[in-house]
């Protein structure tokens, strides 16, 4: 049971996901794992990947469920994949109404794992980074919301054990792979330190530079923009939570993204292939937990 | 010219919207409207209904151009619909790109507006209102952004004069319309005073009204997710920007959403007819502005 999720007592509306509780949603019940990432092409091509996996009896192509106006989403077997949009704020609309779903549909002890591509920090490309913690732009492993008014603050603490696992996955797969925090920001330009967004920046090269390498020194290995939000949700929903995003690019080195199509493909599908894995064993183990639980 | 908008001296890849300058972009240098709604879906309604008013020899149904992963895009004659997601964040990586792709394709005296709903706030359902000025969550008129790791606030003020030709178009049409300020919150449920999102919540009812009603005391009238974001960019670029957006709910006599789905269409396209009928104004005014410049 998903417990520390609210859920209400009348018909509720899980309005962005297009789906209510007027309707049977026990067809969710089985869910183990959500997987999430930006697009709605790459929830798609993430579903095709797990129903080769999971479910091949399943017809291709799958069709979403749900609505698709703000987020897509696919049930393979025990695995929902889902898009998040661009941002916090899009994240944890899907994140809200995800989890009332799972705790509608009397789903146990799921996982939500996100997998993206991020900016590395000191992480060359195709590096798998394994997220410790969400942290904002001021470095600080926190997420900040205003409620009526006040700046309340909530860790951004992600799951150990499945952090762990993850990082073991890739490992024994061969890909490189890192576990650090990430810092998730408002913005693609001026809240990653780009120079070169629309607007005149307030800040030099060199100011971003030794940005950078601070954040460095303050444990984090990545740069993106979902993180913080992320982690802190499913720290106060008691789901346990993940990122495994790829490095495109190590912004210690340089902005700007010299792999091939080719390679960048590659990193990619090396993310999803960590998480693929790492899905195969849990799952195999129907009854008992797909790691050992680091919070009560 | 978008004059404050920078642009750089080598190919600029306009990552997410799928174009860069090694190619031509001449043909979107007669774009003076850029209107931006929040999913996909309704930027392709809006190109329909913009096609059948300013280019009725366009075959239907339009194609999108650049890609369409993140955000979609249609140009039809002197206007612009696209997508711009949930939230501030993924706002800002297209008001970013779109500015640029604005300067570099010689663009003139563009003016962007983003159309959509919004919770009222002493604004009955169908009600339009027309932004004066973003503010954060916090009733402040501002836009804050962490650049490395420190606080910068940007003033969220929207154009004057673009504002008021469309709050005296709304009068015009007989569509019931008021000014205001605009929250933007980074999220729909515990960021707007929500009780009905998935985790408890550290606020009560009361609690919620108390905001509620000071909010409306210091002029705000509507609450959504991009206002100070889209205020913000388009001042520090100097490019016009507007907000108009319809109620519906009056967030100060209750939460649900009342109003049958007919109701609910005619709402948006209430909001779309203020602005279509705003820029067939402008657009016969070739040669001269759109509308007085408040801002030099």
């Amino acid at each position: 049971m998903i417990d520390k999720v609210v859920g209400g007592d009348g018909i509720d509306i899980l309005y962005h996901l297009g789906l209510d509780t007027s309707s049977d949603l026990s067809r969710f019940s089985d869910t183990r794992f959500v997987v999430m990432g930006g697009s709605a092409e790459r929830a798609a091509s993430w579903a095709e990947h797990l129903r080769q996996r999971f479910a091949p009896t399943l017809k291709s192509p799958l069709s979403p469920f749900g609505k698709t106006e703000r987020f897509t989403m696919f049930k393979v077997g025990p695995v929902i994949s889902a898009s998040h949009g661009i941002g916090m704020p899009s994240m944890r609309v899907l994140l809200h109404e995800m989890a009332k779903l799972m705790r509608y549909a009397g789903a146990c002890d799921v996982v939500f794992i996100r997998v993206g591509t991020s900016g590395g920090i000191g992480s060359d490309p195709g590096t798998i980074i394994v997220s410790t913690t969400g942290m904002m732009g001021t470095l600080e492993p926190e997420y900040e919301l205003i409620e009526l008014g006040e700046r309340r603050r909530y860790s951004a603490r992600l799951d150990e054990g499945v952090a762990e696992e993850l990082f073991c996955t890739a490992k024994r797969l061969g890909i490189p792979s890192v576990k650090g925090a990430t810092v998730g920001t408002d913005d693609f330009y001026e809240g990653q330190g780009r120079l070169d967004g629309a607007l005149q920046t307030s800040y030099t090269e060199e100011d971003k530079m030794k940005f950078l390498r601070k954040a460095y020194e303050a444990g984090v290995r990545n740069i993106e923009m979902e993180a913080p939000a992320f982690g802190s949700f499913c720290l106060q929903a008691g789901i346990r939570g993940a990122i495994v995003c790829c490095s495109i690019v190590n912004r210690l080195k340089g902005d700007q993204i010299e792999s091939t199509p080719e390679q960048l493909s590659k990193f990619s599908v090396d993310a999803q292939r960590v998480v693929t894995e790492y899905i195969e064993r849990a799952a195999l183990n129907v009854g008992s937990p797909p790691a050992k639980k680091s919070r009560t």
